[in-house]
């Protein structure tokens, strides 16, 4: 399971903070009880039913049998999970088994390039939008189904695009009962950004042979103690506080920095969940994406020497099965000889834990998070784990984590300039 | 040339804020330009000799002769660039020619797949350090050339991986003189963040079969008037003190976002650029890497109804030779079919214009820059252009943008914990 680590220096002056008191504390655990309670927090419920498994398993094989390319049309919540679990949990540079790839823009050169060497005839596309009326996947979606239809015709055409949308409401529902595609559910009570393991995610992991029973089985580990009010036993409450004291003492900006590459994305992830859960009423912290130890060289200079806003979330991966062992050189060279008898793994675990120290003097907190290796039941945990650590955290800022009215304007006006009715 | 366009309300605003004075503003140039006369400010004097035209040409015709991959290993200011040109400028899905590829950490897992896939007898390998003594990517150099040897032998390992390295000093120099290693050269006045149009980023672009004469065309054309002091000559100028003035009333985050998938790993060479430049005596805007339209789904939300401490600078693409068109559905969809008659093109265009306004009713401020179109010249142009304003912010805020003190305690305490002598 997780397991946190922090400064005691750090955590000591946290705790003496006090700005946020037990009462108020205990108050936001219990309007969350009662959000789970009427139904809001879909995303605690996580589960993978005997029926579910069967219709990802035997849509996989349809699409492992008809496609080496699986398409993901989606964006924001509808791609990011995704995304993250190809790259944290499959490798990018084999070339074995269906290709899953995410469009998650509307940027014509770079979809124009995507068409141009994709072979139709072994492609299957999933578009996935929850209200059918995303204008940049449904763009996607008129483009691809008239490419289809030119090669195949409209009967295979139907069968190559997989509809992940609301089970009854939205755009996309009655084409599936219309129109006869396969189809899988944005359960109505989780948002986008908290979708990750509903079929949004799962079916394109399955589709990579990603072992989703173990992506569901870590969320559901830290389900179980994510709501305890005591902060011995809830590593998730803990974490919230200690952010979220120096949140209110001008850490206003949120660094995530995994020490992988494999995790690049889960920063992306994170972003999406932070900003728009938390972003509302003038409040929230900015999340920063970074990538150990990558962002030493591009972004640690701020870190140390900026502005005193930044809090640092770091993620370990305590064992490899892949250390890659530093071999010798044939002289020495005392720039770089002094490597040679450790592992690449042993370099990237001292970079961090060298950052998080010198950070720490320079009076800059971190919280660091270790999880025992990089697979699918600990990616889920890590996936829950920040879930509800937002959803905690909105409470104790008092403000709903579950809507996002500031991105309407900017729709609406889109609408506008491009001829919807209405608007 | 770049465009570029703001509010009018917001600009008003800004010349009235009177914060920054002609008079401090004209020292700064003046500072700039006594530096660049001490030799400095290499990163100003972009060029393309003869000589070095033909050294390029002749390593990429050996290159795309040996190799299927180019593989570049390097960190930050050595990757970042490099990483820019390749996704802007190339076609990410296309199989033809050497495949160039960027490795730049030391997560062993990632590094392991990749070395499992690739077949060093057609492999190529760059590594780029100034120093010789950067840790990830001397560790990455005794992984491959101890393979090259046990695979090829020494002689064909050495002829297969090139060195870009200090022209004199450092750990690598002594090696190419040594052991007869290809070697390109990292100039000694300039620094890292600023070396993309240098050997750093110019061979493996010239790989990939970029322009790289259009790329130092464009640069070229923006130092022409970087320095001139006329506001309405200078659009440096005029971003760097728009976007100065906001800062000091409070806008201390800086995103950056294009409307362009091949255009995100710009953010993300800016983000390095501004946070090792100005992240120093707690100042610094913290740089906010974003994409459009895709993070309109996962940061406006932050943006438009968080913290008021965001600036932003969009960069459009004003023409494209593959609009995209959005054909006609089967049926009349509501939620969609309006789209249809439009490009993709004109949809993203829309969704920028739209969030620019949505953004500037809620009072936050921005910049827009516009290309023309997204080719060589221009992405040169992007550069130079950034890079200079980026060093008269320097000057604005009184702190030397050339070095990134605050980066070597971290490092300290790595070769402490990896043995190097003397730690």
């Amino acid at each position: 399971m997780l397991l946190l680590h922090w400064d005691k220096a750090i955590n000591n002056e946290t705790l003496k903070m006090g700005a946020f008191d037990i009462s108020k504390r205990d108050q936001a655990i219990k309007r969350l009880e009662s959000r789970r309670k009427s139904g809001e927090l879909g995303f605690m419920d996580v589960s993978l039913s005997r029926e579910k498994t069967a219709q990802i398993k035997e849509t996989v094989s349809y699409i492992q049998k008809h496609g080496k390319d699986f398409i993901v049309l989606g964006i924001g919540g509808s791609s990011l999970g995704g995304k993250t679990m190809i790259s944290a949990l499959t490798n990018k540079f084999s070339n074995k088994g269906t290709k899953v790839t995410f469009i998650d823009n509307v940027d014509p050169d770079y979809f124009f390039e995507l068409l141009n060497v994709l072979d139709l005839s072994s492609t299957v596309f999933n578009v996935i939008s929850k209200s059918g009326s995303t204008a940049e996947t449904m763009a996607q979606f008129l483009v691809i189904y008239k490419m289809l239809c030119d090669k195949l015709g409209k009967k295979e055409a139907v069968s190559r695009i997989i509809l992940t949308t609301d089970p009854e409401k939205g755009a996309l529902r009655p084409l599936v009962r219309s129109m006869g595609f396969n189809s899988f559910e944005v359960p109505q009570n989780i948002g986008g950004r908290f979708s990750v393991l509903t079929d949004v995610g799962l079916l394109p992991a399955a589709v990579a042979g990603i072992d989703i029973e173990g992506l569901v089985k870590g969320a559901q580990d830290i389900v179980k103690t994510g709501l305890n009010n005591n902060i011995d036993e809830n590593s998730v409450l803990k974490y919230s506080l200690i952010k979220h004291n120096h949140y209110i003492k001008g850490r206003t900006c949120s660094v995530i920095m995994p020490y992988s590459t494999k995790l690049a994305d889960f920063s992306a992830w994170y972003v999406q969940l932070w900003a728009e859960s938390l972003g509302k009423k003038g409040l929230g912290q900015t999340p920063i994406p970074a990538t150990g130890a990558t962002d030493q060289h591009s972004q640690l200079q701020l870190f140390m020497e900026g502005p005193k806003d930044k809090f640092i979330t770091f993620i370990g991966i305590e064992k490899t099965s892949t250390p890659v062992e530093l071999p010798k050189f044939d002289v020495d060279v005392e720039a770089f000889s002094y490597l040679s008898g450790h592992t690449m793994h042993e370099l990237i675990r001292a970079e961090m834990l060298s950052t998080e120290k010198a950070l720490s003097e320079n009076g800059v907190p971190s919280v660091r998070i270790e999880i025992p290796e990089l697979d699918a039941y600990h990616l889920g945990a890590l996936f829950m784990f920040f879930e509800m650590a937002v959803a905690l955290t909105g409470e104790f800022l008092e403000i709903n984590a579950f809507d996002q009215p500031g991105v309407e304007l900017s729709k609406k006006y889109t609408y506008k300039m491009m001829g919807r009715k209405g608007y």
